[in-house]
């Protein structure tokens, strides 16, 4: 492809509305460009990356066995209704009317689509094991949508869906799902840890996240450094050591006056106790109804732990202002005991003795406050968020924070669906049973951004060479010289005729201003073509990422640089 | 592929809810499913087809020089304010709120998101000309969709558009267009006609539709016989032969009873005259007011014309009833003299003389109409369908007519868009013009119905060859004998060796089921392994058009396939 009719509008300004490195880069590079909130036009240079993604996940998922189909974006509520999730699923539905009044969504997922294609084509367990996937188009109406492609509306998604006769054999898809992830994002060139993660509104009961490793992360992983442990934050299990008994005799309650104090610092300098001796109490709306989480003073509340413990579908933070006006409870000074509304405590709180904890009075704290005789939560559970210290759920091990992208998804269904729809199929005994669901997705616009926030660096992207609009960019920078543009064209055909992806640089600007776009649209392999060809035949080879240069002679250019790009490919795909 | 592993579920019925051939046979085949109204799901055999529609698109139109990207399918009102087609588009437009209550629309064309794009990006002459793609899927909320993929709510389309600094530009791009799109459906194996067509709610000066030849196509097209005219009826234009003066005196006006008399031919019997001297009066809803339109006894309104005389959005037609509650006036008996609503004529019934019209009185019609002297219609133009008997409007040749079924449309836009949004370059001269535009769209799911509906006989489908999910069938018919067995897996595994895309039927069913679902699914080449391989070893190569059955040794089976589906495709890539 010539640069000079590609429509590749790049950029030296950071746009202004982009605040992640992906999205920035994208836009600069003439990737993406926004139409309005969440919603993004993939000029040619991004949907190559997005094709290019796309084309390894089909490769992969086919491979695995899995056969693509293509289910309609628009989708009718009386399905959403049968499983449940037409009230559940809350305003990321997008929900609209037809001409004729009749209600309908767009897809931000499809499994109630699935599961009626299975109960009407799938009838005996002869057909199973099946896994059923599409390449498509979804929406999810974002409150807040931003990051360009990391958490647009509009995004292109990979889902899969496996159906099994019995638990044994679901494990089993999951497991050939797993094995296939590893491969895509290997194959991707992409490093990336697979971690246990909530289901969230998906539902089932065992799920795994693919994330991308990066520094700027939406999420935030736990790995230990022992064991091959790796979970989301959100979903990690802090597991309690054996409690040892203080022996301390309780305290009876006593009111202190702590003016001023809100935060816990303040609270333990002042009492002259330590934070872990303080019973921190914080008030969040469940699905609209106000509760009180408790955790240790040294400790947050995980927000997604208090959702899956209260099974509500939404969990929202307050400001003092908004805590006072429903609650009355003055923030800062809030806690357990003889408290107005819904109580919860981490497992922690419960082994708690003698601790401090505000007295829903602004200015007052308790102390001598013990759980069992001055309060009781109505739910105990794993609330808080691990840290490094805590010890490893699986072997005790030492653990680590890093950040990662969420690119891939895979969840454990169970019959959740199927019950829901009555999807069954005759067993071999004869008995019509549920069939077992699994569920995987690959965000595929985001597997591009993570990409990036993962590969680039001050002077622009550095794609992966499997994930790269194009391999190499032929720069000719001798356009009034004929000779040295003869050999650029020669060499840009030369390659094309190899197979290799070209861009090539035939447009009339200044040699630094294409040095510059070339750094920027991150393309693997650069090959210069200029003076040095003219004075001894050799042409300019650089490697993007490494920053590496080599000289190679005109005409073992073509041979040399197709067979860098195989080696480099077949790498991945050999793992 | 292995046909025990496919989700392929054929049946054997004939489903109620499909009317058109192509429907009834893509469920019979097992290629889509209905989830509801207008929505299908393309089940792994019918993705196949659509992928390989939309390869050949691909191709053809990078070749042609035009470049893919991807718009948003969900488009915000903003833009289509501007277009000023928000008012305009009418119900077919989807649209709905997101959850800011921010309106939105689900695209079922692009023009005005990707002339938005070319305002930003596009700034000098020097940019031009371009050509921007898409395949994508849009959605048309069709009042009543029917016929499965040839009219359904959600399709995937190829759209695309050229951005030119002037006219002169502009005709070079639509001509390129017009030469890929003869490439385009020249590969796909089908037979077709370009046609001169109504720019409809697209807007713009010139047209062509793509049609695909088939005996039950939706649309009528006129073709002579003799120049290369070829154009959609609803397009095709009547030239009155040169006026005649019959000469004959004026007579007066003339109430006759004709009780009973509904029809044309009636009145025309009773009172002794032909139909062409009887003047036709017809009501439609225009844009929902009513309207009369004339034309001669013997020819028929042609909707589409009278709603570009009209320059309305919609014409509706009305029963007996609607008509008498809206207007008061007794089908059957309408006329043009002292009617109540508005009259609108064709060209030839102003050269009618002492004619005969309804009188606007139950049972009731006049006669010695003449037109200027008794009545007056507010328009006068082409309104009536061309005939056979009509002569070509290019050479005055012989007409005739056939079927066709739409499956790509080019358009010259003009200024229409560039203008109302304001979108500009810089030219040569360093003054700011408005791009000149056209548009080209490609129904891709609908090519893949077309093909079935010019392709098919009482067994099934008979897909061309490249648009054939599998190129191939091979029929194990042997599951109980080891050599039989080894000889199809091996031919299997040969012809996926070279390239060849084969169905492998390995499931254990009666060779006659087989047979049936071969011919159902309509792959090009049949291939049995049984009883003739044992005795002789050589197998039986069926053709699924002609029927033509060839015996061929084993040995040579998969190169002799091989090298006949080449230069099949070979034949069709040649033109």
């Amino acid at each position: 492809m010539r640069y000079s009719k590609l429509l590749l509008p790049t950029t030296k300004e950071t746009p202004a509305e982009a605040e992640v490195i992906s999205h920035q880069l994208l836009l600069r590079a003439g990737c993406i460009r926004k139409l309005t909130s969440g919603l993004y036009t993939y000029l040619p240079l991004g949907l190559m990356a997005l094709q290019k993604v796309a084309a390894i996940v089909r490769e992969e998922m086919n491979l695995a066995g899995a056969q693509e189909l293509l289910m309609p974006m628009v989708q009718p509520a009386d399905l959403w209704e049968e499983s449940g999730r037409w009230q559940k699923y809350g305003p990321e539905l997008l929900r609209f009317k037809d001409r004729h009044g009749r209600d309908y969504c767009l897809g931000p997922t499809h499994e109630e689509v699935i599961t009626d294609i299975a109960r009407r084509e799938l009838h005996s367990y002869r057909q199973l094991p099946i896994n059923l996937y599409q390449v498509q188009t979804k929406f999810r109406d974002e409150i807040r949508p931003r990051f360009g492609l990391m958490r647009g509306r509009e995004f292109v998604m990979k889902d899969a869906y496996s159906f099994d006769a019995d638990d044994e054999g679901a494990a089993k898809s999951y497991e050939i799902m797993k094995e296939a992830y590893h491969r895509i994002f290997r194959r991707c060139g992409l490093s990336f840890r697979a971690v246990e993660a909530d289901t969230g509104s998906i539902g089932g009961s065992y799920s795994h996240e693919f994330m991308v490793l990066a520094d700027t992360g939406e999420d935030t992983l736990v790995i230990c450094n022992e064991c091959d442990y790796a979970a989301n934050v959100e979903k990690a299990a802090v597991v309690l050591t054996d409690a040892e008994s203080s022996g301390a005799p309780l305290q009876p309650l006593n009111r202190v006056e702590t003016p001023g104090m809100k935060k816990v610092d303040r609270v333990a300098d002042f009492l002259k106790v330590t934070p872990a001796d303080i019973i921190k109490t914080m008030i969040f709306l469940a699905d609209g109804e106000p509760v009180a989480a408790m955790v240790r003073g040294d400790r947050q509340v995980q927000e997604v732990k208090l959702k899956n413990l209260l099974q509500v579908s939404e969990i929202e933070t307050l400001d003092d202002a908004e805590v006072w006006k429903l609650t009355k409870l003055p923030v800062g000074y809030v806690g357990p005991v003889e408290i107005s509304i819904r109580l919860v405590a981490d497992q922690e709180v419960m082994r708690m003795v003698n601790a401090v904890a505000g007295a829903n009075e602004k200015g007052m704290h308790l102390t001598g406050v013990n759980p069992g005789r001055d309060f009781e939560p109505e739910l105990v559970g794993d609330l808080r968020q691990i840290t490094p210290e805590d010890g490893c759920p699986v072997c005790g091990g030492q653990l680590s924070l890093t950040e990662g992208i969420e690119v891939g998804h895979i969840f454990k269904l169970g019959t959740n669906y199927s019950d829901a729809l009555k999807a069954t199929f005759q067993d071999r005994d004869g008995v019509d049973k549920p069939f077992v669901m699994g569920c995987y997705g690959i965000g595929v616009s985001r597997v591009v951004a993570a990409a990036i926030e993962q590969n680039h660096d001050k002077n622009g992207i550095i794609f992966p060479l499997p994930l790269a609009p194009f391999q190499v960019i032929v720069l000719n920078l001798g356009l009034n010289n004929e000779s040295v543009s003869g050999a650029a064209e020669q060499l840009y055909r030369d390659l094309q005729d190899r197979g290799v992806e070209v861009l090539f640089d035939d447009r009339d600007e200044r040699p630094g201003s294409k040095f510059k776009d070339a750094d920027l649209l991150g393309i693997p392999y650069r090959v210069t073509v200029g003076k040095t060809y003219e004075k001894e035949s050799v042409i300019e080879l650089r490697i993007r990422a490494s920053g590496e240069t080599v000289m190679l002679p005109f005409a073992d250019a073509a041979t040399e640089i197709e067979a860098m790009i195989r080696e480099g490919l077949q790498k991945l795909q050999d793992g």
